[in-house]
């Protein structure tokens, strides 16, 4: 008799995979109600187009959302590659163990009432991973908030994120063990314009962890930046191999790890039932496999957002103009303690610039462009190109501000610059009306508000590029198995 | 005969107090045209309602924005308290003299063409420094943006950042050796809805320097925190005696110093002609006169906020309640970084939490008050004034997320909060609805769109009221003489 671990298992990430590629997706206890955690998912489907069939099942009713509704999972006559559960925590061991029966092979449990709660819950969490185990099936939660796949409108979620702003395709993807920070980075990743591939908060982990839901995104062909919120890692071996996996697909990691105080390692005990752990461990972890260690939703999308607008510079030497010589010290002064340079511009650009500056400036980097001169968006135009071509810098940094009743000829002119420019132009523009900033984002600028945010974020992004090159050259740890 | 120096000098800031307080000014050249820098001044004090008396000066005109129009200062014929002067570089010496002929004590000169272009106009510009000496007057510039008192409505400026925005008064006030960091500030602090006392910008400091802005600002009614962003310092001991009195005062100084870099101090030189000096020494200056050094206007603003909504806690207790557990675990991390401590509650506020709280989660802090509790707006009222009077803490930082729906009454219950608790309730408010930000803003509540920003805020302002409270405790420094 042969042990079950002994079998062989899927390859990383195929079992989530399977479930965010759900085509025939059921709801146990679909409600009519569309504010319903149990009506939600089904209400944003059909309103944002999932390209799937929807099985509403509920024995109390024939109709729901529109839908035919079914008395339970065996009755849907049709296969069926997703359940999505939102029923009491004591129902959903039973719910599960009929769809198996029924030939399902993924579940979303919204349910909360799990480890999270205590000794009980804990041990019916514990029965839900044999299910999955014994199965082969995969359970995402129980007490998350589900999953979605902006590339076939799956959404088997009742996050309030997609209330009122439609789905949007990019190339960010997110890990998130906690269901609210999930949601709070699908609000901001959908109204900055970014769009995500794929979104998955796996709660309380009784099956898929962080760990396949990262090599399921280093394996997807639409995630090109992966966005991660970690309490706690429960397989350690499996989360390197997946960070390794990242890494060899050039896909970014970028994570917050919170619990690393000791009245937050408490609070995450009661969160999501996490043994928060040594923080240094994590941090090193982290570290060696090539992942990014920001502090905030805010820094993690920033940083993201210059990987997916192709604004990483090569090198981390910044050719800076500005408007206000002050702001142009401060860009200088914020390059220097993050561990970039302003260095001298070639000869060849300060003859380029000479002409388009007033008679007693000089061609210095950082460059104060001053009020006058911005006023003449062609003339900036052709002094941006001339520094974009400067083989002594590997970036721009452009620091306007306010200019409202000009913004238009401005973003005008830099996104046809951004168009031709062989560096990237990353610009922060203090006090910029919203829509300003919407045009310069639509023409695939990356825009800040202030001049932190876009150092720390520059060099983030040069950091989290020169972690995972170094994590691809070296070994997999020792004592672990090679990614397949 | 006695050396000039020798005779008894005005008290400092007294100088520039009679520019900011001039109920009758002269723009010399006065333009029609609203837009251009002679005719901005005239046009903002025109329609924000200046308490005062305008005298438009230019021979080519007898009419200027529907003012009578005088051909010269000494034509004007009455008193006049301030003359605005935005002639070219070489006619700035004969005007100012003109204007001390016609018993004019104070000038604010916006034209370039000084100590910031080279040998030549710095050679102007100790003209300018002679004639203000010798004639006991006030000369605020060149090279500047002038100065702005919202109690009379004088703008002295042609910042845009006046464009749109209507003048409100407030506790805050701005010293900026940049003109253009001082209209973003302008621009930040009204659209923010905090209102500002006096903006001083100092440009190249021929004569009234930082230290006679802040020594005004230090005995200002109408100011109760002070913004500084410098780049150069002069008089280091007119300075330290400039920072010991807001101290004196109990107005918290918040400072930015750029040119901390060699890149930075480079730039800083060609800027406004400042030698920045060593950082290091301006770092301990600022220290030991009680004065908070920050890294931007965004973080100026915050903490100012802090201080102007009364909202600095009593110490670095904090309460945190969430309306996610990952959330809270963050905040209680960034807390412990930035020593502050996150207390287990009392007893009795226990007992108060219980029944507000679902059956399995118990009273700690942090306190995960879940997206189900948070619906009921009375309760979390409740438990917020339970926590508020717990007497081991001394501030609550609340956390939630979106909410769009019931932001309306969630809002009105934070605002009776606010009106009756002890303690001070800071609210990270995660992709709000710029209208709920807006509201809760009203109401005299602090809000941040993020946990760090919140959390660098809290610590700022607490450690400015410490470095303040050392500063008056310590003495003037040693061979300098005692403010008077």
């Amino acid at each position: 008799m042969t042990h079950p671990s002994l079998l062989p298992s899927p390859a990383p990430g195929a079992r989530l995979r399977a479930a965010l590629q759900a085509r025939s997706v059921a709801i146990v206890g679909a409600s009519a109600d569309p504010s319903k955690i149990t009506g939600r998912p089904l209400a944003y489907m059909l309103t944002r187009g999932f390209e799937g069939r929807l099985h509403p099942v509920n024995p109390a009713r024939s109709q729901v959302q529109g839908l035919r509704c079914h008395p339970s999972l065996a009755a849907i006559g049709e296969p069926v590659d997703l359940a999505i559960i939102g029923t009491g925590a004591d129902q959903v061991e039973g719910v599960i163990a009929e769809g198996i029966a029924a030939g399902i092979r993924a579940f979303v449990v919204f349910s909360s009432g799990f480890a999270e709660t205590g000794d009980t819950g804990r041990v019916l969490q514990q029965r839900l991973r044999a299910l999955a185990r014994s199965a082969g099936v995969a359970i995402v939660g129980p007490n998350c908030l589900g999953l979605a796949n902006s590339a076939t409108g799956l959404i088997a979620s009742f996050t309030t994120a997609l209330e009122s702003t439609p789905l949007r395709r990019g190339g960010f993807g997110l890990v998130s063990q906690s269901g609210a920070l999930g949601a709070y980075w699908m609000d901001i990743v959908l109204r900055s314009g970014l769009g995500f591939s794929q979104w998955v908060t796996t709660g309380n982990e009784c099956d898929i962890d962080a760990a396949e839901a990262i090599a399921c995104l280093a394996d997807d062909d639409d995630t090109r930046v992966i966005g991660l919120y970690l309490e706690d890692i429960h397989d350690t071996a499996a989360f390197r191999l997946a960070l390794q996996r990242a890494a060899a697909a050039g896909k970014p990691v970028i994570a917050i790890k919170s619990g690393r105080s000791a009245a937050g390692a408490a609070a995450a005990a009661s969160h999501t039932g996490a043994l928060a752990g040594d923080d240094a461990l994590y941090d090193a972890c982290l570290l060696q496999h090539g992942a990014l260690r920001v502090g905030s939703l805010a820094e993690m999308v920033d940083v993201a957002r210059l990987f997916l607008r192709h604004s990483v510079p090569a090198g981390p030497r910044l050719a800076v103009m500005s408007v206000s010589g002050g702001a142009g010290v401060m860009i200088a002064d914020e390059a220097e303690v993050r561990q970039m340079s302003v260095p001298p511009f070639d000869t060849a650009t300060c003859h380029a610039l000479r002409p388009l500056l007033p008679a007693f400036a000089s061609p210095a980097n950082p460059l104060d462009i001053t009020g006058n001169v911005v006023q003449d968006t062609g003339g900036i135009a052709r002094a941006l190109l001339a520094v974009a071509r400067d083989p002594n810098v590997d970036a721009i940094v452009l620091f306007v501000g306010m200019m409202h009743s000009i913004a238009g000829a401005f973003t005008a002119a830099l996104a046809e610059v951004r168009a031709v420019a062989p560096r990237p132009v990353i610009v922060v523009w203090m006090s910029a009306l919203p829509e300003t900033i919407a045009t310069l984002e639509a023409a695939g600028l990356c825009v800040f508000a202030d001049i932190p945010p876009a150092m720390q974020a520059l060099a983030g992004a040069l950091r989290a590029r020169a972690l995972q090159a170094a994590a691809r050259s070296s070994p997999v740890p020792a004592g672990e198995p090679a990614a397949t």
